[in-house]
């Protein structure tokens, strides 16, 4: 079982929900559960992407309502736990794509970092210090590059 | 989606293992997703009856290590929240059936009819005020009593 | 420092507030810190007890809104966590007392069993399997001697 | 009840010792309320700081081990949920200052962020999106700045 996460805002701009469809589908047409937020924006897209390639999805709900879960979703956990959710998100991924995102997408990136799970992005969070900017989070130009360095991380099925 | 919980010990006797195994294999039968606390015992026996029938298997489990898993789960989430993931076992399904079990599954129990979700029990804990035991867990007598009482709360695929 | 829980509903009648207000003058005048759920009822009554006798009260919410906590506590956590909570009021304590209590009580008295960690009743739950109730919550017949019973476990200061 | 946390790392050099020293002195000698993770580093250093002004110290602790606790804490929270412990060091507090900070401190910036929390930071991360610094977290250039700034945002007690 492979298992990677997308991670990005539940609000998002056209582009970017398409980068996030493409990134779902080539997870899910190389055999690679998707885990996400289970809201809307990147999540759904991601999601989206994963079904259109007949792959299997999971989503981890900050709230109690499984109504909250996009469509697109095979397994829903509501949590209940609001956004210590994003952690369990991050456990549950050998690797993370983060596509754009917000300020929970941060805190993901910086779960991430700190228990030694790859991050890739896709015009998403910079992390600096003292003006420089760090290389921790992998720049990716396309949704194949991301998916590639990803399956290049968690290795073959 | 219809997901039912199996709770009960990580360590338990062989018949005990057996009733969890046929609860596990009936709701695999009838298109239920099994979710558990993805340890031994009652948990992994769930699972393996599950698989056995073809069924789709998700364990939340407490640590961070996913290797702690049993080898019957299809959906890992390691949650790194302790006895705190009992709580996410609990909303993650529309009905518990509860083998056995100890104070976590207690635990389970408590949050469940906390939150309103539907509790079976098959020769499990009973709940009592001033010596008298009140009927909060609907107590089952055999495995396919159990699921067919869960499988009513659930509904029709 | 010695801390001890005071555990029970958000809503209860006069005589039940009376006990927990008198466990909580109770602790404090030994010198115990008083941890609790936060909000109102017993959790209220055993606060405002507490600071009666010049004791510090603190009080970790199921929600984000500090808000929500009762006027008589030192210390507010707002968690986000939900019933996720329960577990954290169990963890900070070295013995709890319930007084009275519902479901969230009973799975905090299932959390301490869980961790060791001593629970004393006053008209609270009783737990039993197959007919006979078993004597894990020790069942004491007075606020004074509940006290009595939580400061013999925890110790001297 | 004014309460504002001093986050950072569990180690730190000396020179980011006496910093975290210095802010829990200030904030205490305010009559605010110093919350932490409870470790060593910045927290320690920041605990030490309001104790010796007579403050009042609350640690969230990753662990169930309140042993893990520095020796400068009023109040221990062991959470045993791990680093889902950070976001309720954010939640606990009305402003927070991050002293240095690894990725930890990265993720409780992101948590506050996401809140509507402000972030003080002393020689911490800094935030970027296409090669641009955001000015997200509020730079200090000394302890006192950091403290008085965070004392304007959180009012006069």
């Amino acid at each position: 079982m492979r298992v990677i996460a997308v991670i990005g805002a539940g609000r998002c701009d056209p582009q970017t929900a398409t980068v996030a469809e493409q990134v779902g589908r080539r997870l899910a047409e190389a055999g690679v559960i998707v885990v996400c937020g289970g809201l809307g924006g990147v999540m759904e897209a991601a999601c989206c992407g994963a079904k259109s390639a007949g792959g299997l999805t999971v989503g981890i709900l900050p709230g109690n309502d499984r109504a909250d879960a996009n469509r697109w979703l095979d397994i829903v956990i509501p949590t209940g736990m609001g956004e210590a959710r994003n952690i369990l998100v991050v456990r549950s991924a050998q690797a993370l794509i983060a596509v754009g995102g917000e300020f929970g997408t941060l805190s993901e990136i910086a779960f991430a970092l700190k228990l030694g799970i790859p991050v890739i992005g896709l015009n998403t969070w910079q992390l600096a210090r003292h003006g420089q900017i760090e290389a921790l989070v992998k720049e990716a130009r396309t949704p194949l590059e991301a998916v590639e360095w990803a399956l290049s991380v968690v290795g073959s099925a």
